[in-house]
């Protein structure tokens, strides 16, 4: 996105400038070029984007944490083609057709926390990312805090799968609170190439 | 979100030491407090967190840009009360129910892009933002790239708007592919307080 860029070059080039800058309060000579902090480190960290979605649902913690840790809880609402859910350490493989994303599961509290680390290759875009979904139990409902995070940058790819989380969180939703989610292959399309 | 705070703290802290550190190559002592950068100013700049979506839409760019730049195509898919759409600088007042949000049309390029600024108090949590819609005409759809940007941070409430932005593109697409949206009041929810 051309207004994150920019304010990561601005935060660049204020550093930059800050570190370097001829004058200051004291007349002090600028330092040596080796004390300059390597800001190509500062802005990888900066950068780093997210993808967050909240939703409530009318139905407990415990159904909706069975629906985020057994392959039949989530082929019910992300994709009907899904293995290997289980305890921490389990790799679960999410197929969309003939290939998908791999997730490995790294915390599980129960009723409360499901978070994964993307694993293998595929997509590119995510390698590094992770998955956290956080429950909270409310008198009437409960709430869902989703989010997909340590992508490296916000390109049209995260823009695509920040609307496509959405529509997923809402099949979660349906799924519990109807009975019937929308899981691929019968997911929402948001765009005529799905 | 606690992941992009401890990204957040982890820069300051790497800038802070950087500035700072009592060794360094050339073992040259210590700057002076007085030229340690602002680290608030930086961390703010850090900070400012976004929102975005991107759809496709058998539509085209005209009918598009039509629905985003005028009263009666605004309430077809966002909120059925909107007043005030037209040039660069005409103010937007979108209300759900009593109040709702007022944005500054900012830029207006034919079929192509609509940037709205923030304008007024309401709600708090959306002032200094802006909102972009970046329309891309392609041979069977039109993508529609949709940016909510400059957040303060990104809390619950960001989620919450993130979700409900997709599903208002997702209103836009039905609105043009199907001729109804579903504009406030007869948006789709997403938890059991809306």
């Amino acid at each position: 996105m051309p207004i994150f860029w920019l304010q990561i070059k601005a935060l660049a080039s204020y550093f930059v400038k800050a570190s370097t800058g001829s004058q200051n309060a004291n007349n002090i000579p600028p330092a040596p070029a080796s004390s300059i902090p390597n800001t190509d480190k500062i802005v990888t960290l900066a950068r780093m984007a997210e993808i967050r979605h909240r939703v409530g649902i009318q139905g407990s913690a415990a159904e909706i944490y069975r629906l985020l840790t057994t392959d039949a809880g989530l082929s019910q609402w992300w994709t009907s083609d899904t293995e290997g859910a289980g305890g921490v350490g389990s790799v679960i493989y999410f197929r969309f057709g003939d290939d998908g994303p791999r997730f490995e599961v790294t915390e599980l509290v129960t009723d409360r926390r499901v978070r994964w680390r993307h694993y293998g290759d595929m997509p590119g875009a995510w390698k590094g990312s992770e998955i956290l979904f956080d429950l909270q139990a409310e008198e009437k409902q409960t709430i869902v805090a989703f989010s997909h995070y340590n992508w490296p940058q916000a390109d049209d790819f995260l823009a695509h799968c920040s609307t496509k989380w959405g529509i997923f969180m809402m099949s979660l939703k349906s799924c519990v609170e109807t009975g019937t989610g929308q899981p691929y292959p019968d997911d929402i399309h948001i765009d005529f190439d799905e």
